[in-house]
């Protein structure tokens, strides 16, 4: 499959940090392989804390849209649906943050390609826990906790 | 007083979140009033989850700076340095981020210009732990969570 922020419905395609639609946003791109979400970030070279070190604020935006589309793709398959298949339904599920959490183990240098692995660590009919790590160049720098809620109806979903 | 983020010496004032010297960055400034952090933000049109709020994800940059911010200011006040004055020292204490939590109460509407408090919990001899809360048109929508280290040498500090 490709990512699962393809098929959030365009009224959610919005998101600075993943929506499609967003053209100033970060384009966060979530893929769901074998029961973990996997995604690839390259910061710009503005994205810094100090010269040479990603900035955190950058770190914690893409886990946090990395897992909820994380949080969609378990939910859907959990639930038997193909989110993918456009004839059945209404695309992915749609998650909000309840809660963010980042422990930043040590800095993460500019130059290597992030790379972001997410994985369900809990799973109820109204949300779902996500766990995640952040690496450069093979190193675990970041690890992440999300709370995704499903999005109230009050919201559109 | 002025904001903290002045007092950041040069080399430690390109951070994407409040870096004066960065050119794309969100520039967060922090005053220290009465043993508080106070800082107001005022987010761009392209800065949202879906339209008509705010992406939880600059949240977190906010609080993130704004915290480290509010960590450096109570750092120095406690140890009765006046990092103001250029004649005294080397400007304001630098912290890094150790963990960054938010909890998002309620979605914040986009549209009014962002208030933020933060206040110190803890404070140690390496660590500063500060609480916080954002509001929007006067009503708090997150609730932050910072553990600030002092910057480790090999980092420049």
């Amino acid at each position: 499959m490709d990512f699962v922020q393809d098929y959030y419905p365009d009224a959610f395609a919005h998101c600075f940090g993943c929506g499609r639609l967003n053209a100033h946003g970060h384009h966060v791109q979530t893929r769901w392989v074998d029961g973990e979400g996997l995604a690839t970030f390259e910061p710009k070279p503005y994205h810094i804390a100090l010269p040479g070190y990603v900035y955190g604020g950058l770190v914690a935006s893409l886990i946090d849209c990395h897992s909820i589309g994380t949080a969609a793709a378990a939910f859907a398959e959990a639930e038997g649906v193909d989110f993918t298949d456009e004839g059945e339904g209404d695309g992915a599920p749609r998650f909000v943050t309840g809660s963010l959490h980042v422990d930043f183990l040590k800095p993460t240098p500019l130059g290597p390609p992030l790379e972001l692995r997410a994985w369900p660590v809990e799973m109820g009919e109204r949300k779902v826990v996500v766990a995640s790590e952040l690496s450069a160049g093979r190193e675990v720098t970041c690890r992440g906790r999300v709370v995704a809620v499903r999005m109230p109806a009050s919201m559109g979903a």
